[in-house]
């Protein structure tokens, strides 16, 4: 295993042990880190007979869930959870994340607005003093396909920086996500202070705009996994490490 | 004619007349009333030569503007418009309106967005006072489909009244838009004092919510048209006819 995958698997085995616990309805993020997790509530809902419901935050969420043999649930069915687990592109110091380099952050937020707690897991390439600091690929935002011109006119005008649509590799075209949808990221200028509160309810109200990949004031407790196999943990309020 | 179809239509040709001219880029509504705005314009345009690009806000727009033969144009060649015409459901003394009956709100909400004046047209049955004087059938508000259910109890919880699924009449189940979403209908309590603007804001930040019918401060001009073939028309800074 490489040293990044090492981070991620520490920190999805730290938060698995800490956090979950039987009779919960859990939400199961997207992306690499959550492999890891997925595949450790599989090792203790076996070991120890944990009782578990499991919502998906994707379709390959979905698929992990089924994969491991857990028990699938849906929003309609558990509007309420009690944690969901999820990765982030990037951690500032309050924990406000950027997230959605899988493309999966409309039903991430969803899913993480429905939990009681919200914990993001990542290896320590993640953790930032600010936005924009290790991330550079820009924040996603979900956009109605007709309207990705005039939303990227309108950003760009409003913020500056490069908004662009988010190609395929393996189709022609654009990345279309699993709502139908289409994704921009947007490239800011990462030197300058944003009240990212202020610019994610902003952005949300550009019509044609589903969702950004800004989750603010959303996650109580991060865990960074190191190369070595640690895991620092942080919380909004501490702004410090344990 | 009925008495509501000779309101709806006076007021079209009134909007018409008065605000399209040669080489706009104008914004199609959806809805009853801007069938006979298209019908007006593709006469204009036969008789004085008007040239004119069409941007729908619906699949059923668009159809409107290929039966009449009109120029279709969309918002990735044409992202800024002269004008938009639209129908509302209810307009309320400041022009603030609820739109969606139909349906198509998010890109009727995005084409608005893009046009340089956007106009309303009505027959006087939508003009109150205050919103939900005349219209009880709620707000519109589109949704992704997985996240109806916890929507829906948001809502319920902050604001009270009753939000419910739009259920479709000519399939079974619910009514999917032209995006591909689900519809709530949100019936909340008229006799409150609501600030229209900050809900909108809100309910756009609930996680699922892809926009709403809230067409606040939008409209910069209302036509209404009565039974008798009349047209008041109305501006937000004034709040009287004229």
């Amino acid at each position: 295993m490489d040293a990044v995958n090492a981070g991620k698997k520490a920190a999805a085995i730290r938060v698995v042990d800490e956090l979950v616990k039987t009779d919960q309805v859990l939400g199961i993020g997207s992306g690499s880190t959550i492999v890891f997790a997925v595949e450790h509530i599989a090792e203790r809902v076996k070991s120890e007979g944990l009782k578990l419901t499991c919502v998906p935050t994707s379709f390959q969420a979905r698929q992990l869930i089924l994969e491991h043999g857990l028990t699938l649930g849906d929003l309609e069915n558990f509007p309420k959870l009690d944690l969901a687990i999820d990765g982030a592109d990037e951690v500032d110091s309050e924990l406000n994340c950027i997230k959605g380099g899988g493309g999966c952050l409309a039903q991430e937020k969803v899913v993480a607005s429905c939990a009681k707690k919200f914990a993001v897991i990542a290896d320590d390439r993640k953790d930032s003093s600010h936005l924009g600091q290790n991330w550079h690929k820009g924040i996603p935002i979900e956009v109605l396909p007709f309207a990705y011109v005039p939303v990227m006119q309108k950003i760009k005008t409003t913020y500056g920086g490069v908004p662009a649509l988010r190609m395929a590799q393996s189709k022609a075209g654009p990345v279309v996500t699993d709502n139908g949808n289409f994704l921009l990221d947007w490239k800011f200028d990462a030197e300058k202070k944003w009240d990212w509160n202020l610019i994610n309810t902003e952005l949300n109200l550009i019509p044609g705009v589903v969702d950004t990949g800004l989750f603010i004031h959303m996650a109580f407790k991060a865990y960074f996994g190191t190369s070595q196999g640690s895991v620092s943990t942080r919380t909004p309020a501490s702004n410090g490490f344990h």
